[in-house]
């Protein structure tokens, strides 16, 4: 059974569980803007012309297209009908509503959850007009808790590619510790890693993020050609891939002795322990029903409590088809986080811990894993980095 | 001087010819959901958080961005400023806009241009709470005009792409017509272009469409591994590739001689014939000012005219950073079209020129160029298709 036909399954249980009649994802040229949701809706090729896809609570699963795109989506069989149009799709759309007459329509817009706002604009505009004097017009509702719902839960088929993702990232982090030597940029770790995942045919979930020694630049700047690895340095990488289609989003740390040292400096060692710490409290805290922003909040003051500034991010973030899932997640009550910190943490939902404090003098001390939500905690994805990786250059 | 740096220029002398304030491209987490006209404002790495790009009339551009995606706007050196926030955009976007004081803001929705479609409804809704309450609550206008334009006008620099993307395309037709054999499935050559575009490090700017004979499913259906040539066979193939970022788009067409035959049958000959035509009255009538859909009737009527069915989609549209690229399109006045068929014609834009008859126990014959407006006419980029490919195998 394909991913597609698990999610369309569930995206019916979902739609009696919120008791919503009808998700309509309306879309056109998928190449040019893609809505998230056509993840869960349709097998890889893309869709040209106008499109609908529609799912019922009572289980119709309906598509709508231009009469070139029909082929594919009959082949694929998860769809029980497939209507095709030349000139304007309004006339069909309307008849498949008449035929089900939904009481509130599901539409992909969200205030806070990216994952569930692939509707644009112009495309409101345009579903707007066309149900102008039906019976539908002041029906649209956001599809966002369902998305939530949808993208959050994972299956078994999901979760086994998300496991192989993270596998694969580990494999990367070990090349790294494997082939670091003194005088190695920053930038020849990420060409490093772009070629290993390459030469596997596979695709980095992001740009890999390599920062070492004290004088690296934070956050998503690119890897330097002219900061290199020497003696006290902190090597933090962040290297995720997709594994057909799913994400891993992975962070190691590595330390170089300086001469004379078989482990680090205090300083250092007590950043990777509150670290790895708070990491703990936080998946410790993880589990259905506890709130995105009381996870964040008891990992986030392990650092501030250990007298560390605060970091500027969420504790986690959910993966997927995504290295950044949308729907819940695990950060403070800031403006730009909106409500996606307030959503209730469900099993199945696999995701981020990560966080930093920053050493003076050897850099950036970064860790992140990556967890499933369990029935009654969580699980970790990745085989945890327990301790600092020690090299001896 | 690279592509973004000549667009984000070129904008500003749009903004000026339209008599438009500033622009305004407001995004978020552009991995999920990317805003096509980000491919005109940053280089390749993506915005984690919510972002706004400025670019104003009297030249200002700045970006407001999460404090963990400025470097690398900052390194570009694209923009004067690169302001950053950890928790909320609102007040950095709200001092830029007084400082500005626009009489009105172009942002990325369109009804009917989808490549000037990139807001999303969620982003249009959180954009006007942010202005509640502020002198630009009601300076809100599309920026539809701006971004045909700005798609549309090539410059020198993205022609060369271009050009490039459509050479390697004619390399990749050669080689079908060179490896063709009888018993050859359609999906054993999707493979082989599949394969010689990755062996050149490009990817195909929409998945190859191969058509072998009568038997074969028109439109953007999947190639069959049961559909295999034979003689008296048309063979139709779709191909385009990307070339730093840049899109071809091109069909070729080889008919397979069968035996005893030098030439092949009337109707396949008056079919070829009757499409070059199409596609020649088509160029003739391509130059500035010529509004798009006149250039489809006069190729349309070659095709009616000569008593074949009409082809159910537009004569050309556009092609650049997308292998459809919005702005005008030489189509039909179908409501599905919109607008987008009454622009005018501008010098500089790049456009495909296709249309397809079919052939009763011959199959499905297509041709596609690529053309150039000029300032008095069009040029094609393409090494014009000017006879049916006859194979002898």
């Amino acid at each position: 059974m394909s991913v597609v036909k698990q999610k369309t399954d569930q995206a019916v249980q979902i739609l009696n569980e919120l008791d919503i009649d009808l998700w309509l994802t309306y879309v056109r040229k998928t190449s040019e803007v893609h809505d998230p949701a056509l993840y869960f809706l349709l097998e890889d090729r893309w869709l040209t012309w106008q499109s609908a896809i529609i799912i019922s609570k009572q289980g119709h699963k309906v598509v709508i297209c231009g009469r070139y795109d029909a082929a594919n989506i009959e082949a694929s069989g998860i769809y029980d009908r497939v209507l095709t149009y030349d000139q304007s799709i309004k006339e069909d759309l309307l008849a498949v509503l008449d035929e089900i007459k939904p009481k509130n329509i599901a539409i992909n817009y969200s205030f806070d959850n990216i994952a569930a706002d692939g509707l644009t604009h112009g495309m409101w505009l345009r579903l707007n007009k066309m149900l102008e004097n039906t019976d539908y017009s002041d029906k649209l509702i956001s599809s966002e808790n369902l998305l939530a719902a949808l993208r959050g839960r994972k299956t078994e088929l999901e979760l086994e590619r998300i496991r192989k993702a993270v596998d694969f990232s580990e494999l990367g982090h070990k090349k790294v510790s494997a082939t670091a030597k003194i005088g190695m940029s920053e930038e020849e770790i990420e060409v490093m890693l772009l070629e290993f995942t390459k030469e596997h045919n596979l695709t980095v979930s992001y740009p890999p993020l390599v920062h070492v020694g004290p004088s690296t630049q934070i956050g998503h700047g690119k890897a330097s050609p002219d900061i290199k690895m020497k003696k006290g340095d902190l090597i933090t990488v962040d290297y995720g891939v997709f594994y057909e289609g799913y994400a891993s989003d992975l962070q190691r740390l590595n330390y170089i002795l300086q001469d004379g040292e078989d482990i680090p400096p205090t300083e250092v060692r007590r950043a990777f322990e509150t670290c790895f710490k708070a990491i703990s409290i936080g998946a410790e805290m993880l589990k259905p029903g506890v709130l995105g922003w009381e996870v964040d909040y008891a990992a986030r003051k392990v650092i501030t409590d250990a007298g560390y500034k605060e970091f500027m991010h969420a504790l986690g973030h959910q993966i997927g088809r995504n290295v950044h899932d949308g729907g819940c997640l695990l950060g403070p009550k800031w403006e730009k986080y909106g409500q996606s910190v307030m959503y209730k943490v469900e099993e199945g939902q696999a995701f981020t811990l990560e966080l930093h404090v920053y050493v003076e003098n050897h850099g950036f001390c970064s860790i992140e894993e990556d967890v499933v939500v369990t029935k009654d905690g969580c699980e970790f994805l990745s085989d945890r980095q327990m301790e600092l990786t020690l090299l001896q250059l």
